[in-house]
């Protein structure tokens, strides 16, 4: 693994730690700094579907997660995570109560990674948020 | 990147070849030689959704995006080929008829091999096949 792969995936590896922190707190500050000014996420579904740029609608997104799931939401495995130079791939599942009903999802997270920041998300769905 | 990851990232390509080869003619027999005995394959939603164990779970499936797609889906843009010693993944958009109306979608598809072959497929919709 070259310099610049490993620096990569220790910086997104502390962005996926900064999501959960999220996940589990409300509190979204630790990710949103990570955030480049020109940031861009994907994300599949609802009124944030489609390209989001910038870090206020992914701020908006991200407390739009909290009021839907609280500090509900929980990763509950962490099954792969591919890397090169550049882009860092978690496959994960989690759990959690969405509007109070219980939610279960595989998910896939790409982060695209510039010098210590995070430059693009695109989050895939592996599942209809029922089961795995 | 060393022999192995090499060797990994090619077997997944000629994989990713025959899957839009397959798209493209409805012939799924090249992709389907190059899944391992005990291969498995988690699919997001429908009558595939969840894990599918063996070979021939995969050829009902392939043979079912034949039957709605006709020969119509084609991979629109490859963004992104991430991989490591053991697994690839492909970040694309695909676009084509469903039944007959208008689809298009982002998708992750993380791909695990072993030797020549390909062991796991696991598939992500980053969209919800309207619009991308």
């Amino acid at each position: 693994m070259t310099q610049n792969s490993e620096n990569t995936l220790k910086v997104a590896q502390q962005a996926f730690e900064n999501l959960t922190h999220g996940m589990a707190t409300g509190k979204w500050e630790p990710l949103l700094d990570m955030f480049t000014e020109d940031f861009t996420l994907w994300f599949p579904m609802g009124k944030f579907h489609g390209l989001n740029v910038g870090k206020q609608p992914a701020r908006e997104l991200f407390e739009f997660v909290s009021e839907c799931f609280g500090t509900t939401l929980k990763v509950t495995s962490l099954d792969r995570v591919t890397s090169n130079e550049t882009t860092v791939i978690f496959e994960f599942t989690d759990e959690g109560l969405f509007l109070g009903q219980p939610y279960k999802r595989r998910v896939a997270i790409s982060l695209d990674v510039r010098g210590d920041k995070i430059c693009a998300y695109r989050e895939y769905f592996g599942s209809d948020g029922k089961s795995y």
